[in-house]
């Protein structure tokens, strides 16, 4: 069935919307008669509504394995069905640890930064972080999710982008991270990014705090080409940079793997606007634009590119950018961009792309390797109705003839035990700081479960982690008021 | 030695440009006659420098928890002294949940939004969240932090919310969070704003994905009045709107307690303008305006802005505006707004504000109490050499007669053990997740301690999580790829 002179993509029309754009940048793609052959593929709203939990059929699943290359609409998780998003299901699970999100300026798209030439991409951490939703009730009334950051998808993720930077031929690089809080997660972002980026010698690079970034982006966004950060951050500062250059309708995003590359819009699946021929599908054309270049088609992509802004410069233009009651129906702007292929801009310049480098890292598991480590302590989260000096006595009282003191109590990173003089507000959630007594020490498990036992006789506690030495430094944060 | 007819304040001139703001803002609140009596103290980078991790001397704390008031500078952390910042100590240690930053287009400070309208607040929660910096390195090589969300901290930030808006005559509050991806820490900020809000009928209220809050404040920032969330998307957020009327030169801000309220700007210490006399003193003086309004001085408050809104009419514009070149020099424009005490702006709207009324929400520890609740498992985070389907194996095979039987293994979030066929990569960091095998059930800490002793005889775990549920609701998340 399938010829071997194709390459193969699977395709996902996705819910809403989607079905219109993906059918639009199909046509597009193939009127530059390039040799694609798509496998078609469900995901999202039917699929969950049917019963599965991921929103993602084992063959969908099968034929993005098989061809690695996916096109597709967005993807809704109906309310009442599924607890995760198929979206992120599917850049997860097939290890796409970049996220691109560029945007730029288009013609005839007016805004209150037109004309300052607004070219940038970010390029965003896609599979570790806050987004992995792992989440716990502590007690009734605390959540608690895991924001998990590793220095080997930190540093693939900074090595991506300068390797994206270069080529595309651009010559900055920021990384934009929350270090100066939270110094190990975020910390690790920014040393990676510091850590790389020497071997870029062509590439300007800087690190700028995550919230200066937000501020920067709105003042002046023009300083940013490539703009690098964790998942979190890079969620909220790509669409507020899509906003900075007329709206998701013009925003792409790629999700690239080293095996698997997922192309997409940024937007949703818009369902008030589906079936009505009114969208703006030119985020799934760009997003086919990228997917182009991906596959090693250059010029077909180049060549859609141009016919965009043909068309732009034209005033074709859709009812997101000049109003629902006057815009180009979304079959004619298809149609237009097709007659337009062959055709140059002159006016706005078209980057010339050499393939991308995708970073090899060290596979070995123990990605970074210690030559001395030591578990120095507890730190044990108790559910009490205590105050938090009643609970502090019977603690000490409880855990006096182990290996293990309490040192402090604290609560929501703030220290209430022993008392600081402060008026902090504390709950039902206590987090217990218990330290080795022998200096060095190192605590065997023998001693936490005796220290565990020993607290579970008269209080209830839900989370435990241990206090970690790495080469004789802290493998943990003190608290707010911990001097 | 204190005047009781005198309001006490305490007054931290801070580091870099921060006395110089200080003392604008203090002699134009002084040149309206209001009564207060300053009690000055030191915090930051000199604190710091002398050995104190926290950056915040007891005399500070002493001064602050019986003036219950400070208008403050900026403070440093010096690179190399002390692991958090003083400003968020000093938030956290006086449980000022609430940071209120209002920001308005300002007379003359021209922006791609002038002529908008610009005038909005986002209203932060400013104790809990990830700003805490909760974390633990897990492996060498894996780094955690907790963001821990409660119940009651959102309820009174989203209650604070909507008192705010009232105080303000504004009639509109919109709650951004991330609900979608964190369901338990941003949900509960979520659910929390929807049950407040009906309490507040006057005053039209919707919820907004954060990203996409980002994206709107971009695209029509002046769709909103009230902006409400959880503190690090407060914290980028908030930067954004600064942005969005000309800079951080006019943005002020109020962290504000039951107990204590401590006014400051937005702005960092700037060291390279400090002592230069160009600096922009605006937000510091705007939260001396916020100071007075708290200390119920709503007519010197409003005579402050006027001369203020009449000063910038004036075209009298601080470097920051116009260029370092050519700005007003801060003494001088400081001198002008006195000038123009008295004065009021013809084309600008002075808000009238009543007294806020401060949440008070039921002081008991258990905010939130089930009727029912069960231990039903334990993810247990183990550092391994092995690939998952040999961690598995030999979990299974270490546990098999314990009341836990294992059901899956997670990496960062994403399961890998059943395998799934997916191309998730793993390092050395595992979520090992067992779930009881009775049916209901609940599990006894003798057996969390058993299954925990076992898995200690062949691998190295660093995290327990107990699995609850409340009331017969799962009170942890499923993961990516987990059907």
């Amino acid at each position: 069935m399938t010829d071997p002179a194709r390459i193969p993509v699977t395709l996902i029309p996705g819910d809403g919307i989607g079905p219109e754009c993906v059918d639009a940048a199909r046509r597009i793609i193939e009127a530059t008669g390039v040799p694609i052959a798509w496998e078609e593929h469900v995901a999202g709203a039917e699929v969950f509504k049917a019963g599965l939990p991921s929103g993602v059929p084992q063959e969908t699943m099968d034929s993005i394995a098989r061809t690695r290359v996916a096109l597709k609409g967005p993807l809704e998780t109906p309310v009442g069905f599924g607890e995760k998003s198929a979206n992120v299901t599917l850049r997860k699970l097939f290890e796409t640890y970049a996220n691109v999100r560029p945007v730029r300026e288009m013609p005839g798209v007016v805004t209150p930064y037109s004309g300052r030439g607004i070219d940038l991409v970010v390029v965003r951490e896609n599979v570790e972080d806050l987004y992995a939703g792992i989440e716990y009730m502590q007690t009734p009334s605390v959540a608690q999710t895991l924001k998990l950051i590793s220095v080997k998808g930190s540093e693939k993720i900074a090595r991506f982008a300068f390797e994206y930077a270069r080529s595309e031929g651009r010559t900055k690089v920021a990384c934009a991270t929350k270090a100066n809080i939270m110094k190990f997660s975020e910390g690790t972002m920014k040393r990676a990014f510091e850590r790389v980026a020497p071997d870029y010698p062509e590439i300007e690079s800087w690190h700028v705090i995550v919230d200066n970034a937000a501020h920067q982006l709105v003042k002046r966004p023009e300083q940013f080409e490539v703009l690098t950060m964790t998942n979190m951050n890079g969620d909220i500062l790509s669409d507020l940079t899509s906003a900075l250059i007329g709206g998701l309708g013009f925003a792409p995003s790629a999700n690239i793997g080293n095996e698997v590359a997922i192309f997409e819009a940024v937007h949703g699946s818009a369902p008030k606007y589906a079936g009505k021929d009114v969208i703006n599908p030119t985020a799934v054309i760009l997003a086919g634009v990228l997917m182009l270049r991906h596959l090693g088609l250059v010029e077909e992509a180049a060549a859609i590119e141009h016919a965009i802004f043909v068309t732009l410069e034209g005033g074709i233009l859709t009812g997101d950018v000049v109003g629902y009651d006057r815009g180009t129906p979304t079959s004619a702007y298809t149609e237009a961009i097709i007659g337009n292929l062959g055709k140059r801009t002159e006016n706005w310049t078209i980057r010339e792309v050499t393939p991308l480098q995708l970073p090899q890292l060290d596979p070995r598991p123990d990605y970074v390797r210690p030559a001395s480590r030591a578990v120095v302590g507890l730190d044990v989260f108790v559910e009490s109705p205590l105050d938090a000096a009643e609970l502090g006595a019977s603690l000490m009282d409880l855990t006096r003839d182990t290996r293990l003191s309490l040192k402090m109590i604290s609560s929501r990173g703030t220290k209430v035990f022993p008392p600081t003089g402060a008026l902090t507000e504390t709950g039902d959630h206590f987090r217990c700081r218990f330290i080795i007594k022998e200096n060095p020490g190192d605590l065997p498990d023998e001693d936490v479960h005796q220290v565990l036992a020993r607290i579970s006789r008269e209080h209830t506690w839900m989370h435990v982690e241990k206090l970690q030495e790495f080469d004789g430094e802290l493998g943990f944060t003190r608290d707010q008021g911990e001097n």
